[in-house]
């Protein structure tokens, strides 16, 4: 018998080959996918009824700061020397375990509520966000940032705690959670750094999770510093290959790109941060025609201002066609496999499509709403009309996180709660007084 | 007695003056605002208690297409000569009055839904457009989109229908519906049936709706036709005032900013579209900068594709900002400003603001959610991080449309079979196949 059978919705499988089931099942036994069909004779713990919904698989946000929420739309509207300097590193200073925890649990609530079934995070005190990850039923991929610049004692540090944190949980919550190192960038982590970091990632066997050119400050400080940009830099380190994730990449040459593409590394796109910082725009039809895997990531909500996935869905289709002056660039069924398909192969994971043996990670999109009728297709509608609150169910490795709107992995007034009692405790001691 | 008091939310007024009341009420009483206080000692028919939510002016949608819902998801990732040749103009040849009533109905529902109390429409069937308006309680400046395409009968009968329906539905609704002359675009109608226009609207004492510069096809065409482009060629025409509304006003020169600032234009910005379409990006910065009268519009749903004007604010405000590299440029108050404010003032109405004496045009949007919390800055959570579906109540000319999430004006399931209904009888007409 199995544990879940969902009938009767449009089956989005996002496998290459487009098959679609206009009307179908899932079913899935043990945490995997074990059918995917028109129909099934098989019966199961829970049916779950999916009329008038599609049913696809979870999308994944491959660069976040989940515990960021704790500073959602706190200091907007600002250069980001003046946000990051005087406004975001300040707050983080101050921010404890406990802050993590709870700003992590309250990522995980909105992400749950609105589609997302795995992400990529770099953060601190990540023991607290592991945790919260593990009650949340959620599946990521942490890391704990590490900056040294250019202090080796400090980079030993970081180095040490990075490790610890990568050995210690690595595998945990039946492995839902993995661990990757996680350093900040080229230009605040020293080359020594960086290359110890690599072969400390090897001897792990866990990926590397980083920054790379969000902005031209950074090219220009390593130019500066090196005589070459950071992809240069990364590559002649061995640093580059298909363990490493990179967010931003926004300021990139065509030579590049063809590292990129050479080593296969992994790219993040986090469109709606990056015209919100107003760092430029990622060269992401260029990287995609080269065959570079781009998937897409929020970024932290203080640079967003939500983890929507939807909205980062239709934001990259958007940019990138006035960008390239293309109407045709980035159509819908390619944005969804950046944010499905994409982001597991960056993650590493057997999922990000519905098809046997796949990990059940699946939601729910409630398309019986009114600015989701009538429907002529599918993933036109999910990456330009939906958003993150017409997701109905959400299920992580076979378990229902979210079933029919309702949450059933956490108290959801209480976790709100207690992000709005951290942050009054935050306010005070970062000198902010609310703006409202 | 009073008939609507709104209790215990934060009152965002959209006065300049910023006067945003922390927890306050906001009285209504024949369709008009009487109070906007702390507190008040009234009592009235209807008490709402808008505890964790904001109280604030319903938003403007100064253009759209309204029946286009019909359409939505249909014909996308298209270049902008075949999404509107091969598949619009088709599709919409084929469209009855009663499809475009049905069509208007889906539109009014969504619109509600997401905190849409007023908008600014041209299209076909007008009366029907007109009727579904009337029964759906919203508030709508209506225009019969003309083309001549430089024919002199059909502009001469397309004007004749034009005034038809100006007179005929000018103040009907309890006023609530107004009518414009709907020239579609300087480049699609005759310089005489522009002048022609003019002379009837100053004549009828309405305002005027047209397309002006989407494309820089039109920009060539124009200069080609008339050897300057659009903005000059209207005003020489004298056609360019305060009563005009001006749509997308993409290819401007410095010197076209300063002629539309000059005469008053009312533009409505269009980013969505803009970008979907890949039309290019309206130098809207520099219009505002000069005193341009800047709202926004979502455009129809074919080129959206939904009708989500928190979507249309977020979008706005993170397209400038990468476009000027300024994270600095159209901070959230501005652009609520231009949501609510600027798209009342294009609309002539005396709405935008809660103020004593403004129309009861007023949403109340649920700020107890997870991708709102913790609230550090109310305008910043409405722009970057809300969607049309966290907008709880909406209330239009001093009735109650939707109440705490339930719609009251219409049967919304009958509205959306009906528009499937539509739907399926237009797809084969136009040799359409559902391609999901």
């Amino acid at each position: 018998m199995a544990d879940i059978i969902i009938k009767n919705g449009y089956i989005l499988t996002m496998n290459p080959a487009q098959d679609d089931i206009k009307q179908g099942v899932v079913v899935i036994k043990d945490g995997i996918i074990t059918r995917v069909a028109e129909s099934t004779d098989e019966t199961a713990d829970t049916i779950i009824d999916a009329k008038g919904g599609v049913v696809m698989p979870g999308l994944v946000n491959t660069h976040t700061h989940a515990g960021m929420t704790l500073f959602r739309g706190y200091a907007d509207d600002l250069a980001l020397s003046d946000w990051l300097e005087n406004h975001i590193w300040p707050a983080e200073a101050q921010l404890t375990g406990n802050d993590l925890y709870i700003g992590t649990k309250l990522a995980c609530l909105e992400m749950i509520r609105s589609g997302t079934t795995a992400f990529v995070d770099m953060y601190i005190h990540m023991d607290s966000v592991a945790r919260a990850v593990e009650e949340s039923g959620m599946r990521a991929a942490l890391s704990y940032g590490m900056i040294d610049l250019g202090d080796h004692e400090r980079g030993m540090s970081e180095l040490k705690e990075g490790r610890r944190f990568v050995r210690e949980w690595n595998g945990r919550a039946d492995g839902r959670i993995t661990t990757m190192y996680g350093p900040h960038a080229p230009h605040t982590c020293s080359r020594d750094l960086l290359g110890l970091v690599k072969e400390y990632a090897i001897d792990d066997n866990v990926k590397i999770h980083i920054h790379i050119l969000e902005t031209e400050a950074e090219l220009n400080e390593m130019k500066k510093m090196f005589g070459m940009c950071s992809v240069n830099m990364l590559d002649e380190l061995g640093f580059l290959d298909n363990d490493v994730i990179a967010a931003h990449c926004i300021w990139l040459s065509d030579g590049d790109m063809d590292i990129l593409n050479k080593c296969g590394v992994n790219v993040s796109h986090n469109p709606v941060s990056n015209m919100k910082l107003a760092s430029g725009i990622s060269p992401v039809p260029k990287m995609l025609a080269r065959g570079v895997n781009v998937s897409l990531g929020t970024d932290g909500c203080a640079s967003n201002n939500n983890l929507d996935m939807f909205g980062e869905m239709k934001t990259a289709a958007l940019l990138h066609k006035v960008d390239t002056s293309d109407p045709t660039t980035l159509p819908a069924r390619q944005v969804l496999e950046m944010a499905t398909v994409n982001g597991a192969r960056a993650m590493g994971t057997n999922s990000g499509m519905l098809k046997l043996g796949c990990m059940a990670d699946v939601i729910i999109v409630d398309m019986d709403r009114p600015h989701l009728t009538p429907v002529y297709n599918v993933a036109s509608h999910l990456v330009y009309s939906a958003s993150g609150g017409d997701v109905r169910t959400t299920i992580v490795d076979g378990k229902v996180l979210m079933d029919d709107y309702r949450v059933l992995v956490m108290d959801e007034q209480k976790v709100m709660d207690e992000a709005r009692s951290a942050t009054e405790k935050i306010l005070p001691t970062v000198g902010l007084t609310r703006t409202t």
